[in-house]
């Protein structure tokens, strides 16, 4: 079995908030852009981060409208290339409106520099340096 | 600012559960496991997919213990090749342990043929075959 994760699907209550969060805070643009419904954005190499609707959500699991109030339990992790980075990521995640809940700081493990912030639809997001993180060129992960 | 999504972590009460259905349903093997602690386990170039539990989450978190059940509100999405192979991923994942919310069926938009399953820890994934999806020699994904 391949190892191809290839979409992360957030419900959302502010479809708005979320186009204007990742604009604004990475810089990105969004992938496929529909108003009122779906909002795509590509997070990785063949990977998309897509927001919808907690209707659309709700009635894709079969479950009643209303009962996926939003995300949690699940954290994103994006790396960057130095401690510098980490603060001014979450300072720009901050000032496009997401909240910081841990600032930049040592990790208790793995000699992990980072910040937690949350986004305006409650998607929880790692701002991370980690020198023992390395990608080969088939894209293994290696740790350490 | 890159695309560069490297982590995606998931509050579990239930290590071992999360350990065994990867294991059996996708046949991948952890790419780092700590008994009691963490099972990692890679599911796309260069980015990993984390189990933690629930204590650790929240203290990370900086709520109570107990505060965070599970994940809910976000959706993984695997891409398989053809129809046959949803069908083959789905019966693994039951047999696995998995919930199947939605069998094998036609989805509502672009061609997407797909199935919906919820693994021991209330992860959600979608298991999909969608011919409009292409991944180009630089990491873009293009749809349609």
């Amino acid at each position: 079995m391949d190892h191809r994760l290839s979409f992360v699907t957030v419900a959302t209550r502010d479809l708005d908030a979320a186009r204007t969060f990742y604009r604004d805070a990475f810089g990105w643009s969004p992938h496929l852009d529909v108003p009122g419904e779906i909002v795509f954005y590509q997070v990785a190499p063949g990977l998309l981060l897509g927001f919808f609707d907690t209707a659309s959500f709700d009635r894709d699991l079969g479950v009643p409208p209303g009962t996926t109030t939003g995300p949690a339990g699940m954290t994103l992790a994006h790396n960057v290339g130095d401690r510098d980075e980490v603060h001014a990521l979450a300072t720009a995640m901050a000032a496009a409106g997401g909240t910081v809940l841990k600032p930049p700081q040592e990790g208790e493990f793995g000699g992990v520099f980072h910040a937690l912030v949350r986004d305006p639809n409650g998607v929880l997001w790692e701002v991370a340096h980690n020198p023992s993180w390395r990608i080969t060129d088939d894209g293994t992960v290696e740790l350490g």
